[in-house]
């Protein structure tokens, strides 16, 4: 298989979008179409999911699940997630499963056997993973990621209002986001694809897009995957802060959508499942070319 | 229900010893007496599980099931050990779920329903968080910790030999750690019990005893999570630097140990369950004296 950074540039070049679909399983917005979550979680959070999955696989290259959401349903909201990261490789699309796991040793391997390892694993291609415990809390990931053509996506610079409270604390003149980019730049060496695009992502909040630009300096190489596009007030443009020329227009990661693309006001206002797919595919079709006319412009 | 705080000291009493025996399925050490975990994770974690905390509910206050390790066998695993937070804490416990979750807004409100609240959530005592994504991080779980007379102990100085690399990097002459204890220091106040103890707790790692020290110095009413005795390298007089003289000898936490207390090499080595039960047993009284002589000493 090819690195997973080769393979995610090149079906977002294909879509022509840099769009990644965030699922995220809010108790309070998922149509009643779909089945009532509280009662029926699994049930509930399968049928959502893979009719999500089922119109953002025509016009995105990556799903985004976010396994807080589902572990509030607890196992079965855990199984559910697996289930739905299946489903979505098999309908084409590259899975980063957002589960932002930080730990160390023996501990960090089984982390990292849950989320990029086969069954009993997500099997994903790729988990976000936070520093905070130091450069051993990655290399268990990096070393699975390696083996299996694997992606790892380390939060750097989140798009948060507290983001900054313990991130861009002053360390010797440069906030710590970039001293955590310092130390990781060397690393995506391990990632590598022939693209010249490194499959150790970091993460580099839209909220943010001054920085976006000085860690893409930082990190040359490492795809960022950007949060708060759209709902938490990021325009298309700075969500592509930190990329750069390619061959098809400006490229280096993926920006993610959520609450715009999954739960627009038509989709949360449709009467049945086929108003429902409808509303749902043009607003995921409209954050796409959002996306694209800003990367061509 | 008294507040977490009050509940963990006191228990912490009543057994006369810090010690926090750590819940670590490896798949590798589960004695084959308990079946195979790889052909039947929930039965065998469950087994093993229910077989420890009959042990550990005799000698100790608290258990520490660390999460990652049962996510590695997924679905299965994960509710395994939502099944065994129940099960210790019928058995009299307190249980702190080590799942290091960190994420922000409605997705740190999820996992802090996964964790903290009620069925299908974990139903934990207190959960551990990671601070690195800002304060936003910790408000969903202190105001469920608040609601439900429980806990929240974050990573502050953890004890793994890559800990430094970001938490001791210097900010205004101080490393990051103490800047982030200072910043929690006077949230302790929420969640404080009439013991004059807080059950906004800290990760003080026992490998690091100035730093314990030094820790206890910024946060006089946190409890302590200390990690490190025992496999790690740290003695037990280490283990509880940060401790400060109470009532009844040195107290301000608890001390985890998990392989020492549940993988012992005559543990390991028994013939059967009947073997195993005495075998374990010892493991735990001994590092439960150990801890009890210290905090005398």
């Amino acid at each position: 298989m090819a690195p997973f950074a080769d393979r995610l540039i090149e079906a977002t070049r294909k879509h022509a979008t840099p769009l990644c679909v965030g699922l995220d399983p809010f108790a309070d917005k998922i149509p009643a179409l779909f089945g009532d979550v509280r009662n029926d979680a699994a049930g509930t959070l399968v049928k959502f999911g893979t009719s999500v999955i089922d119109l953002a696989a025509k016009h995105a290259a990556v799903l985004k699940p976010q396994l807080g959401l589902f572990e509030q349903y607890g196992e079965m909201g855990y199984a559910a997630a697996r289930i739905l990261t299946e489903y979505a490789k098999s309908a084409g699309m590259l899975v980063i499963l957002d589960a932002k796991r930080g730990d160390i040793g023996t501990t960090a391997e089984g982390y990292a056997r849950a989320t990029l390892g086969p069954s009993p694993g997500f099997n994903a291609d790729c988990v976000t993973v936070n520093p905070y415990m130091g450069k051993d809390t990655l290399a268990p990931f990096v070393a699975a990621a390696q083996r299996d053509a694997k992606g790892v996506c380390v939060l750097v610079r989140t798009s948060n209002p507290g983001a900054g409270d313990f991130q861009d604390l002053q360390v010797g003149g440069a906030p710590l986001w970039r001293r955590v980019a310092e130390m990781l730049a060397p690393e995506t060496q391990t990632l590598m694809g022939a693209s010249g695009w490194s499959g150790l992502m970091a993460v580099a909040g839209a909220t943010y897009p001054e920085e976006a630009r000085a860690l893409r300096d930082t990190m040359p190489n490492a795809l960022f995957l950007v949060p708060g596009y759209g709902a938490q007030g990021a325009s298309a443009g700075d969500a592509l802060a930190g990329f750069v020329q390619g061959p098809k227009g400006r490229e280096g990661g993926v920006v993610s959508s959520s609450r715009a693309a999954t739960y627009s006001p038509a989709a949360q206002a449709a009467k049945s499942l086929a108003e429902w797919r409808v509303a749902t595919e043009d607003a995921i079709i409209r954050a796409a070319g959002e996306l694209r006319d800003a990367a061509s412009a």
